[in-house]
């Protein structure tokens, strides 16, 4: 049986072993923290995560999306939160049939971590640092945060899904021609807790993704099973770009609770720990991640986040991921265990794509804080929603085309950019999509979109 | 007297290191390597730089450029040279007053060795490997490649000077926050040596740059003192990206000599080691580094290649590094040794300029491998020089601005761009400088260019 070693047991790492499970591999994954089924707790990193079309067909191909379902819940659409508290939907998809999933990062992860589990041909290894490969001899070492032991191991094959910080990533760094880049959003998060209300009670809309846009910063909230909120604030780190509005500024008790008293009031009254939530859990860095090529040597490749780690406004982060995970099964159902072949058709499907998600997901940002709120904004959505009726195979709201479809994000980037355009001309000059011009957008459509390949 | 610790005894620390010597700091340099005036061999590395009017005032600011001049050797223009042996001389300038400077790597940082090394408060050491930086407290620890030992100094100040593989950036990584990106070009680069002719003569014209511009590929020539000239090609790596023209494809002795004499065959005649040489020497890469910030706690700061190494074509990396010496001085000058103030205003003064260079840096590989030996081109760098004679302190050619003035680089991009424009509705519909448009010219760069600040 062949050998496959996978560093690290997040949820790519989990996930693709139970992929390579099912194809009879013999797989060891090494994990360089303990093992998170052992404490519960994720102090100040209780992350939800948006689980959509594209992870849950990767959940599907190997059987086990019924069990995900059910620590999910599903989110229709954006409640935008004024600041004099007005709440206004913003619907997802085209009705209730479209959604995005609320799921918690570590409950999902230990799910997938025991689904592993149950096959006899995976193990995973905990407190296992990377500290060495040889690409050439794919040989990877692994230093024993307990025993203080160092282990090499020489399997046929090793895929790093080590995450945004990847030691197998540092490694390739020296290899000549390896292009890197890493960089920064200037602007930082912090999580804080809704709790549940009585009898475990949600004090908002369950089923939406919660939303207090303010311009040049925003809060969010995600639902929890247990009928609690993660939220999560985004603001810039530095008063030279937030002025007041900046995790800089906003250095006291006081002027903490007048930010959130007079920012986000009906947040605000549903937060009672938010002044030791706010001092105590670390300030979150937003990091977008490029490098290429991904293979090193003929048979070590990267995947997930230690090749493509984005900022997390669109929601993609996790689902790119879980799609590396369909497309390399793809690639060995095609090459077997010719893994140069393998990783080598493997990076070429992916490398795009994750280019494109990447600037879909900063993109997204300025939406999310800003636009949302924006009233020509919301008409150009309303027109989106209309000639998404009228042209279901050609004028595919880039929201969708990204989150309840699987076609690459490359093209979701390109047609989203002209179908931008196209609402900027159709919403020019009117105030009301009754007042939408359909001749001119039949024409627009034609014109920019028709002789661009076909979505199927 | 206050300790300053530099890292990197090449060209820039080198220098830096009389600058602050200068300024009576006791300045520590920590050298990798061995010391190179103990051999004289560069190996195939042999590279020779165009010192030019922003290097050449680092030197005379510490008045060392007349001890330089004597082992550089002018060059007035390009010499181009067809496939059919034809020669073309381009001017750099406007004249003969306006010229760039050969001049050896190797003899350079030598000569700047010994003249730091004049100085009582500057030492040297060499075979001295960064291990471990603590930016904190300022403490940093150097391998003895000799002896095995580690030893730990705690100066005033850190300045890493030490390239486009710096080892303290690379500790600089594990700081959140930092942004970076190496970007490799999809070509390399093989040096290759015309001897000196009979007697220690040259055998092709001394005061020039030679280049043979091929479309995608391109051989460059640069004299030595010693009669010979360095060359060096730059081409494709890849088979898909080259073709024919590729280091993949040429590997074999028979393919060299076929291209060789097919494509440089006057140069061919002039390398009588070609085949040795050429399989001999490294393939060198070619890569683009950036970063920011380039201070990391109060006291430590990245200067030259270690924070924007650069590509060749236009001849700035070192002129660039020396610059940052000039600019750092001058904030040494403003806030004495309040290094966090010095450095801070340092970073901020030179970031822009340093990509801005590396844009202008990748774009004139085009322009010297290609576009040189264009009709069109040519044509506009003509209208360029009458347009210079009729505006001189307005439209001043982009070469000029970057090589032969201290403006800064993002002022010289900006403006370079809009005059590219401002050249291209120029030359369209004409064929002869004679026909120029000098109504049409004026009211250009009265629309475009006037509005900009002004050049001084």
């Amino acid at each position: 049986m062949k050998n496959i070693t996978i560093v690290g047991a997040g949820l790519a790492g989990s996930l693709l072993s139970v992929y390579l499970a099912k194809k009879n591999y013999s797989v060891n994954v090494y994990e360089r923290r303990p093992d998170m089924r052992l404490s519960q707790s994720d102090a100040g990193k209780s992350i939800n995560l948006a689980l959509s079309t594209r992870g849950i067909y990767a959940l599907k191909e190997v059987g086990i999306y019924d069990e995900i379902k059910k620590i999910s819940i599903p989110m229709y659409g954006r409640m935008i939160h004024s600041v004099s508290n007005e709440l206004m939907f913003q619907r997802y998809g085209k009705d209730d049939s479209e959604y995005i999933n609320a799921v918690s990062r570590g409950e999902l992860n230990r799910k997938l971590m025991n689904l592993a589990e149950k096959y006899p041909n995976v193990k995973i290894h905990f407190n296992q640092r990377c500290t060495d490969t040889d690409f050439i001899n794919s040989e990877i070492s692994f230093h024993d945060e307990i025993t203080q032991e160092v282990s090499t191991v020489n399997p046929d094959a090793v895929i790093a899904a080590d995450g945004a910080t990847s030691a197998v990533r540092l490694e390739m760094m020296k290899i000549p021609r390896f292009n890197f880049s890493q960089e920064y959003e200037n602007y930082g998060y912090k999580e804080l807790i809704i709790p549940a209300g009585e009898n475990g009670s949600f004090r908002m809309d369950k089923n939406a993704l919660h939303i207090w846009p303010r311009g040049s910063f925003m809060l969010i909230a995600l639902p929890n099973l247990d009928g609690s909120y993660t939220c999560t604030l985004f603001m810039a780190y530095d008063y030279s770009l937030g002025g007041k509005n900046s995790f800089e500024y906003i250095d006291t008790e006081d002027k903490l609770i007048e930010f959130f008293r007079s920012t986000f009031s009906d947040a605000f009254e549903m937060i009672p720990d938010l002044v030791d939530e706010y001092f105590t859990n670390p300030t979150g860095t937003l990091m977008t991640v490029k490098c290429y090529p991904w293979k090193a040597g003929k048979n070590t490749v990267l995947l997930g986040d230690s090749c493509h780690a984005i900022v997390p406004f669109f929601g993609q982060g996790m689902n790119a991921a879980f799609e590396d995970c369909v497309y390399l099964n793809e690639c060995i159902g095609k090459y077997g265990a010719d893994w140069d072949s393998v990783f080598s058709e493997f990076q070429i499907l992916r490398k795009d794509n994750s280019d494109a998600i990447a600037d879909l997901a900063r993109e997204n940002f300025v939406e999310m804080r800003d636009l949302v709120a924006d009233r020509n904004f919301q008409l150009k959505k309303k027109i989106e929603s209309e000639l998404y009726k009228i042209y279901p195979d050609t004028f595919i709201p880039k929201y969708t085309m990204v989150t309840f479809m699987r076609i690459p994000y490359s093209l979701a980037l390109g047609r989203g950019r002209i179908q931008e355009e196209i609402l900027n001309e159709l919403s020019d000059g009117i105030s009301d999509v009754k007042d939408l011009d359909l001749k001119k957008a039949d024409s627009l459509i034609n014109m920019k979109l028709r002789k661009l390949e076909l979505i199927t």
